[in-house]
């Protein structure tokens, strides 16, 4: 319990050089990284297993904190809760410091404050991730720190995760084809009658018994452009999609494949064909050194130019911790980001999610999604199993 | 998409003559509820399927928000995502006006900040759940209302939701014995060389196959007294402690059992019945009108005049959607609460967690927790089964 130095020094699992850059670009001295996935990227994979999926305990909720000053990782302190002594007892945190005491929002950062006042002086900016630290514990950060900025840190935290290290992509490429495989298992046992709840909890099931933590499933039936799990039945003749996400060690497979409850016609094979033209063509401009914007530019194009514009539409992103992160190379309104990183180059590590979406007026919900790398000198599709009209049933 | 009125008007999920009570009691003109659980039960159960255990998206997160007046459930609102859309198709919400359009923490809140200022005047306090409303969220709403005193309804809204309907008792009846029957099932997979990495992972699946959602696994080995898993292999003869929280429906069944590789010897025989003894002795006061402390006190003491003192405690906390809510029976500085419901009564369809702690020095981990239903003239427990030394291995 209590505060404790760590006995021995572990190395720093992420490349603090790269951070120290991008915090001074930003103008950061300290960091406080509150999210369950940067907090877990920067103790190099560590994520409580109590509150891997729930927040809320007591009145408050659990709230984990990094506090990293610039160029000074050995004065980094992390802020953990009472149960998290059973994880210091294995050795797991590389901080020096560690306040492994109370849980709650308030008392958590209460402990980083202090943390931070000790730290001395010339700290101007203090970097946070403002949707990620509940308004209570910012507000005990900024009535602590007077005459100190205190600003978000989202973007410089996010650049630092875009290259995933060869740990990470294996993690990647787990998720992904064991979602691929969950999804090939759960098509067999569609069967007429089957409702949409049903089959969503299937898959379910079908990952969790592949050691993933299910995160969700969009699905459709038939001609339905609704992707709710709800008490709609399958019937004979009806198309599929599943689109899920389900996470291994925290990083995230999220891809969508077709079944068919009975042999696609001329139409379906069309549709989806040009689906998966517009994924091919555009997973091929994917190497080092191509503008990311100019992957969204090819795709849109192939769309605007089809016949199939008016219920089509095709996107791209990074992905890895989170489901939306960088490189971000289009404006989603919706997501509330922009394209920051299109005019950048492609880098190798990084992993892009490519998506191409019909809402078919008459035949219903068509979708390929895939998981790309970038390599060395081109791409590597992660997953890549189960393009095609995958057929239900035995 | 957009802002939409619902068709119909659907009936009430929750007892909205008291939660203006409640309301009227913190002074609270209008509530803004953003936590999953909050939401969830001011939604009549519902809960975002995409973001039921995930909240990171883009650069920001998911961020459902309930817009309730005083008085006047016809100005509801709620602020979801645009995915939400489909559920909207399938009739699952009952306030009047939905924003389904972006998802992000401050596009939510500025949808629910301009709800607000629809409602017109004589706004003088907006409630808040101060550790779930991120803090660039929170501050769309301070620079958004002017002298509009912004204060926490945390309190208020778990009064409202301490004593559980018919369903919600079936829902936590549900957990609690699946969680239960999955502990079983899991001890007969308990062989000696397995990891407890291996038997937590087993459990989760023991869990999710019994369409239950996996919250987490404490567990131990042997004499140790760490409860993370970790690659510490069981031995013959060793103990085993399986605490583990697991929900339906999103209503947590928290409870711990006990298993043994090979057969108990008379200590542990002596100590798991002196845990049992008090277990049994404090559920019964479990009854409407027991002042809720005197449990506390009555445990307390009993392990104060046991042999056992110096490595025993006793607790216990009211559970449901989130795993200590009220009633607040005793104070946990390290939870961060206080016992602010010890002085009151209970009340029928209160559920409580009672849990009896040993560390043993020598012999190991030894706990019981049960889940106990305040009925209307006594008390019933949930998943009550396993409570002895189970038999690890076939």
């Amino acid at each position: 319990m209590a505060i404790a130095e760590a006995a021995t020094r572990k190395p720093l699992p992420f490349d603090a050089g790269h951070l120290d850059r991008l915090m001074d670009d930003a103008g950061i001295d300290v960091l406080v990284a509150t999210s369950k996935h940067n907090v877990q990227y920067l103790l190099g994979g560590y994520r409580f297993f109590f509150f891997d999926t729930m927040d809320a305990i007591g009145t408050s909720r659990y709230l984990p904190a990094l506090v990293y000053r610039k160029g000074k990782p050995e004065d980094a302190a992390y802020v953990g809760c009472g149960m998290e002594t059973f994880e210091e007892e294995l050795s797991r945190f590389w901080p020096h410091t560690l306040d492994l005491r109370y849980t709650g929002s308030i008392a958590a950062m209460q402990q980083a404050l202090a943390h931070i006042k000790k730290l001395g002086n010339g700290i101007r900016r203090v970097g946070v991730e403002s949707a990620f630290v509940p308004a209570d514990a910012e507000a005990v950060l900024r009535q602590g720190l007077s005459n100190v900025d205190i600003v978000d840190a989202v973007v410089p935290l996010e650049r630092l995760r875009a290259r995933k290290t060869p740990e990470e992509i294996e993690y990647l490429r787990e998720a992904s084809e064991r979602v691929v495989a969950s999804m090939l298992a759960t098509f067999k046992q569609c069967v007429p009658g089957k409702t949409k709840h049903e089959l969503a909890e299937t898959l379910r099931l079908e990952e969790v018994n592949r050691s993933l933590v299910f995160d969700y499933c969009l699905i459709t039936a038939g001609t339905s452009l609704n992707r709710a799990p709800s008490e709609q039945r399958y019937a004979a003749g009806d198309i599929v999609s599943l689109d899920s996400g389900g996470n291994y060690k925290g990083y995230i497979g999220d891809l969508c494949r077709m079944g068919i409850l009975g042999k696609p016609d001329a139409e379906l094979e069309e549709l989806l064909g040009f689906v998966e033209d517009v994924q091919q063509a555009t997973r091929k401009l994917v190497r080092p050194g191509t503008r990311g914007g100019d992957i969204i530019a090819l795709g849109e194009r192939m769309v605007k130019e089809s016949p199939h514009a008016k219920y089509s539409n095709y996107m791209a992103h990074g992905m890895g911790l989170v489901s939306h992160e960088a490189p971000r190379l289009m404006n989603i309104p919706r997501l509330s980001y922009t394209a920051y990183d299109a005019d950048r180059p492609l880098e190798s590590g990084m992993v892009i999610s490519i998506e191409t979406t019909m809402n078919h007026p008459k035949r219903g919900f068509v979708k390929l999604e895939d998981t790309v790398l970038v390599t060395a000198d081109g791409y590597e599709a992660l997953g890549d199993g189960g393009r095609g009209w995958n057929k239900a049933g035995q």
